[in-house]
């Protein structure tokens, strides 16, 4: 096949796939050694996330269009989850020889997509194509905290409310839903995203609330992350950061489960385990001292110590996603 | 085996790694959603660079603290041809579970040598670790022009001078001959080792320039990019960015020729196409109005185009790698 990667080539892959990714606001953009960035408030935050076929998605489950919009969401969800926002974007991908250009145009145009859709005027500045025998995308954020101080996860105190912005447990509740109906039958994924659209979406092409990260760090948020490894265990990483315990109220909780059941049709069990330990929605965990703003959700509250998870009061343990589970 | 990555899960693995990195200069280090680090001129340089166990390295060939200078060298060299010095570096590994942290801890290791050794101060303020079935090393370099206009590749003018800083053929060099020795026999590659060491350090662990990119830029470059494609192609690059002809100087080609069948042993056929074509060097490519700032040493010059690259007048082509080559 002339049209895969090994067909043309890396420079003429290229050249077809830089185009669809728009012109980002850069100083210098790709092409060059490195893209130069500004950064205003003369500090830049910087985070980078792999998405590896296999452990972390599916083709046949995912469209290539849906790795782009997740390769960046995920990405950008990082800089809000500090209270920034994001200012450009680095893609490496290591692909098969036998990868079609036109699956990387596709991937391009889903980045493009998210870029548009959740970060306006961010774009791809610059990355690296390369061959590998597993289709790997790296993506490297750069962000701008406008001035504001970093929101870390070491600041939460007893008194404050802890709160929650995004889906929660439907990512995981996706999964669930993908993995029963398997990787050989094209038709049941079909099925899937015909009855769970919005379901499916939450898994494979999440919209994190990117635009509720600076609204956090305005109101005052004391502590901050994406819940990417599940409530439980990045709920945990707050607690141990701030040497708080973070105390869910069951009430709230069970609204949560509610949600996943009517959104799933799961079992009142396994929306319990998405919401608690699901991962992957990347929406956004914070604390506050004062009023809870939109689009955050009020999910419990900080107490004193012992570093933990609590659920009206008794310890929860820290399970969730680990890439190498023990 | 408990010790690998599959027996101690990430977070575990991660909390032997990490230290390993040193304490880099970042506002905000490891451990939080994104590293938060100075741009003390208002802009950030940003590049980042793949490493694919198979077409990229072989661990028959390069030991992992080898990997890991390499994987930092060849990063802080794409700054450096911009003319700026790294800030900071982002490392994404995805790694199979079988892999030993020991192994990871070695690349470690020797990403912290590469800082100390080629910019000291600067060091690994981020990352992730994820599961693979291939072993996958992306750094991303961040970097600062300190006041500096960027040096890019469009900048050449007719009468520049055309230099170059660092070994050149070496590392192609170095590659042929662990071909030749092949992956089977490990002697075959210690006894490379021990009567080759600078050859295969040249391919395994390069140490490019870094300190030469700001000397270039303060000497007035008008156009920089680092060698890692090979002469000809890098060169092209430069040529057709700038729309000028870079002509190389027979002698100097043939004194950068007969460097390399010193220190190989290979024919002088080989060699040529080693520095012509070899790539992998990382050194740096630039071009001066006036006079050549050491350690530059003047290849030749540039003239009007049309844009290529020629030996003494006469035009060569642009071969060179290409990860896809058709």
């Amino acid at each position: 096949m002339t049209d895969d990667l090994g067909g043309v080539g890396e420079l003429a892959a290229l050249s077809r796939i830089l185009p669809r990714l728009g012109g980002a606001a850069a100083l210098v953009g790709p092409g060059d050694d490195a893209a130069l960035l500004a950064a205003p408030d003369a500090r830049v935050l910087l985070s980078t996330d792999v998405m590896v076929e296999g452990p972390d998605f599916r083709l046949a489950w995912s469209t290539p269009h849906e790795l782009g919009r997740k390769a960046i969401a995920t990405n950008l969800a990082d800089v809000a989850a500090m209270g920034g926002v994001a200012t450009g974007l680095l893609v490496a991908i290591a692909a098969p020889p036998s990868t079609p250009v036109a699956f990387l145009e596709a991937v391009a145009d889903g980045m493009a997509a998210a870029c548009a859709r959740l970060s306006p005027g961010v774009g791809v500045v610059g990355g690296d194509l390369t061959a590998s025998s597993v289709l790997t995308i790296a993506v490297t954020v750069s962000g701008s905290l406008q001035g504001r101080a970093p929101v870390l996860r070491s600041g939460a105190r007893p008194g404050d409310a802890l709160a929650y912005a995004g889906s929660l447990g439907l990512a995981a509740a996706g999964l669930r839903l993908l993995f029963a109906a398997g990787e050989r039958d094209p038709r049941a994924v079909d099925a899937l995203r015909r009855s769970r659209s919005a379901l499916l979406a939450a898994q494979l092409a999440p919209e994190p609330p990117v635009h509720a990260g600076p609204i956090a760090a305005e109101a005052g948020a004391t502590a901050m992350l994406d819940v990417s490894d599940g409530l439980l265990r990045d709920g945990s990483r707050i607690a141990r950061g701030s040497g708080v315990a973070l105390d869910l109220d069951p009430r709230a909780l069970e609204a949560e489960v509610r949600g996943v059941v009517s959104a799933s049709g799961c079992s009142r069990e396994e929306a319990r385990s998405a919401v608690l330990a699901g991962g992957e929605d990347h929406g956004l965990l914070a604390t506050f001292p004062g009023l809870v703003p939109a689009p955050f959700r009020r999910l419990g509250r900080v107490l004193e110590g012992p570093a933990e998870v609590r659920l009206g009061g008794r310890p929860l343990g820290d399970e969730g996603w680990d890439s190498f589970a023990p």
